[in-house]
């Protein structure tokens, strides 16, 4: 049990430095940040990964091949047809799809019964997509949101969906994104009050 | 731990009851009835639900509201196009949506052990969202491959993206849910060979 402890305790403080040069960089979205400060001020969780939730636009060779995928256009906020069309006009070759995707995170946890504590509360802050997904070398809680869109544009180089129709996707992707960071909101106060 | 086994022996008995009933009015997906079959014959698991992957034309009133959603279509196949603009004819209000879902099962586990064992499984078969979704009244895990398209096609009793782009989507949406078969049958193999 001992070396267990010893293990949780390597590796939170090499997330920690991990974390730490992130912050220094500005690679962690701003919003986030009061709720990554709670996780690693208790004793039994650090964190390891996050993302408040984000509109994108991807280039991908085909369907699923995201390791040759090329970001377009990342947004950590709601955005202007301006925007999706300018990053649009990038577009050159295979798929091009528009994503909305939800806040996630990614947590190291001392133990199963602080790994269940810690779903249980992201299930009931509305992240209902959370689960422990390794208990192997280390025990990993992902907490997921529920909110995405996922919709190809246009295939082998030619957008399909014309740009007349973009303000309404836009729409339905701020809308997403709005409802993701309401529930991060919820999400954080919960945390705050209730993680110890 | 003698109390532990008794539970899950009684849970598991009344989850094939139900899958029992459920076969016999043709609710369950014909292609991953031999997979429940092996999961449901060894010791340690038991399913709970199921579905091989869909295709879904779903209304709602507006985005997240799934409670009051209607499906206008529900496919466990690929699509034509026809059949797709026949579903969207029956579209009168609020939103709508059609939807890539990918294959994905519930399964009460005996032991954390056997949880972790079968989540790896999953993972390696492709079915990347995996996970262990509760471990407090019922060990269950989730395993869920990663294909889904998420496209609202019209607001306000609307379509916005007019009939003659189905077509597209339709073709994306049958590469999707082509691969998430392909996927369901190394899932099969997988646990027909491993899982004991």
């Amino acid at each position: 049990m001992q070396l267990e402890d010893e293990e949780f305790n390597n590796r939170k403080k090499n997330a920690l430095i991990k974390l730490d040069s992130a912050l220094k960089n500005h690679q962690v979205d701003r919003l986030v940040i009061p709720l990554l400060e709670k996780i690693n001020s208790t004793s039994d969780y650090f964190t390891t990964s996050s993302c408040a939730g984000r509109i994108v636009v991807l280039q991908l060779p085909e369907i699923g091949n995201k390791k040759k995928a090329v970001f377009l256009g990342r947004w950590h906020r709601i955005v202007s047809s301006e925007e999706l069309l300018l990053a649009l006009d990038s577009y050159v070759e295979g798929q091009v799809w528009l994503l909305t995707q939800p806040p996630i995170f990614h947590i190291g946890c001392k133990s199963i019964t602080a790994a269940n504590e810690l779903m249980k509360l992201g299930i009931s802050s509305g992240f209902k997509h959370s689960g422990i997904r390794s208990i192997s070398s280390q025990i990993t809680v992902e907490l997921q949101s529920t909110e995405r869109m996922d919709m190809p544009l246009g295939s082998n180089g030619k957008q399909v969906i014309e740009s007349e129709k973009i303000s309404f996707l836009v729409d339905q992707a701020n809308t997403s994104i709005t409802r993701a960071q309401h529930k991060l909101t919820r999400l954080q106060k919960n945390i705050m009050e209730k993680l110890c």
